[in-house]
């Protein structure tokens, strides 16, 4: 079903007033669940909404908690996120970095203790509206065996670069596993191999059988040995920039939160910037198309979805929008 | 056939001084190719020499030219290299954003104008060496196609990141091709498949055929249409940091000359930080491990290459290291 943006928003606007959210918490938290349903990312925004409403009464996302600066030097900042809803702390410190970013060139805002950021782009798409380069990456809880390991060490560690546009932002918004389980669970649900193999079977077999991925817990890392080496540097990065806690120790407390997360803005300098950007997405469509394909940039198609959902109305599963409107 | 490390430098700054280098840049040119290869990366150590002496000698590689300072705000600099050395402008960069993070906590050194910087990983050691994080990206000439594409319009554009260790720093060298065309060749010439699928015969078809590949041009990015997106924008950051040439643009020029790189050094600062890695590194390999597999950390292997190259010689191409002394 289509829902208007405005009535997807208030609807979620609601639930968190009714959770002792403030009103600009729940404001800002309504806004951002809307606006990733909104660009098509559903299951981090009407999808995940369930969830994130019961990691709040569970005590995992604490509502009206505060980020606090522990340590910093120059340009460079240690927050702690105190749990707090983690889409507010992960704009918190991406404004902290764009300011930094205006005042030094590059700013590097480091947190500890924040719970999920939902849909990482995000924080891209609102560093690219202040005109600045982003690189974001979180750690998350270990769902993938490292090269040559068979037991879940790594996590999926998504990874955003944001390049601000004129005419669309360039938006790379990936974690760092082929698939994510709920891409899996989606083709399983449908009894349908996955299109390119996703993961080893519980007897070592590479597979497209999403159940047989499901059933190893061994997806894999993008590019196999290569993926595994960026998620642990990344995982590295993030606990140590923000002494926090590592996808090891979040693992070991049994649930996603408190994770580590790291947000760096560059401010684009020279004259040549537009000229440059459009002369690299024209070059990079110019190759000849596979028949059926399309060569898309980061971000491109994230900005149809959004101009149709505003114009049409936000895509929602009937059966989660009842459930949200019954909490 | 093994060589000892003094010997292969010598013999390198031997054919650098008779080129016009500096004794000061023969010496600095001779040490990175031997480390290279050293550490194990013939392919960017002695298997390269000959193709680099070849560029100098046609003027790609401009052997005394110095890096000129052309733009900067606070601890983000624009550097331009005038088609110097590649090692010797990216060393001096990796130099300047250590200076920076050391200053402000975090820089970044853009260049243009640059040439290959043979291993990246060298500027990763030495960032490490001197106890920053490091995140340093080129662009490269045209050598995938983007995802969607048949012609290649992307460059496999090295990534590095580095992490300061006390007893060995983890360093990710990684270019964004599942496997290099060096790689295809070399199986190829072994007449071996890859051990995974690296590309699409001419058909359009994945294969482990590293012949296909090379008949097609079309190697795979990691994580397919992930890697391609992730491809594209180390080109637009590299590009517009810069504001030099793009992946488009050098392979429109028909040679791999005057690429742009970028050096992020970030001051690891909180007392917790040696801890932290090693348990991210102990948690990673408490996995059960595949039989006859190890659980690596990047960076694992280079290590003990390197001791093993100290210890008994740095193994060498019997054919290239004649050439090489007959330059």
């Amino acid at each position: 079903m289509l829902i208007a943006f405005n009535n997807l928003k208030s609807e979620f606007k609601r639930v968190l007033l009714s959770l002792a959210f403030s009103e600009d918490k729940a404001e800002q938290c309504a806004q951002i669940f809307a606006e990733n349903s909104r660009d098509g990312v559903h299951s981090h925004g009407l999808n995940r909404f369930p969830t994130f409403v019961q990691y709040v009464k569970d005590g995992l996302v604490v509502a009206n908690a505060e980020p606090v600066k522990e340590s910093g030097f120059g340009s460079l900042e240690q927050w702690n996120g105190n749990l707090g809803p983690g889409m507010l702390n992960a704009k918190f410190c991406m404004d902290r970095a764009i300011r930094l970013a205006k005042e030094n060139g590059i700013g590097c805002v480091a947190i500890k203790n924040t719970s999920h950021w939902m849909r990482g782009g995000t924080y891209g798409w609102q560093a690219a509206d202040a005109g600045m380069i982003a690189i974001n990456f979180t750690n998350t809880i270990a769902n993938m065996p490292p090269w040559g390991g068979i037991d879940p060490r790594l996590g999926n560690n998504p990874l955003v670069i944001a390049v601000p546009r004129k005419d669309g932002h360039v938006v790379l918004d990936m974690a760092i596993s082929q698939y994510s389980f709920g891409k899996l669970n989606l083709y399983k649900s449908k009894n349908e191999q996955l299109p390119l193999p996703g993961g080893y079977d519980i007897e070592g077999n590479l597979t497209t059988d999403p159940g047989a991925i499901i059933e190893s817990w061994r997806p894999l890392p993008i590019g196999f040995w290569k993926g595994s080496g960026l998620s642990l540097v990344l995982d590295l990065l993030a606990t140590v920039l923000s002494q926090g806690q590592s996808t090891g120790t979040v693992t070991k407390n049994g649930s996603e939160s408190g994770v580590s997360q790291v947000f760096i803005a560059i401010k684009p300098i020279g004259i040549k910037t537009d000229a440059l950007i459009e002369d690299i997405l024209a070059y990079t469509k110019s190759s000849r198309v596979e028949k059926g394909k399309e060569i898309l940039y980061p971000g491109e198609n994230t900005l149809r979805t959004r101009e149709k959902s505003l114009k049409e109305g936000v895509w929602a599963d009937e059966k989660i929008w009842e459930k949200v409107k019954n909490l």
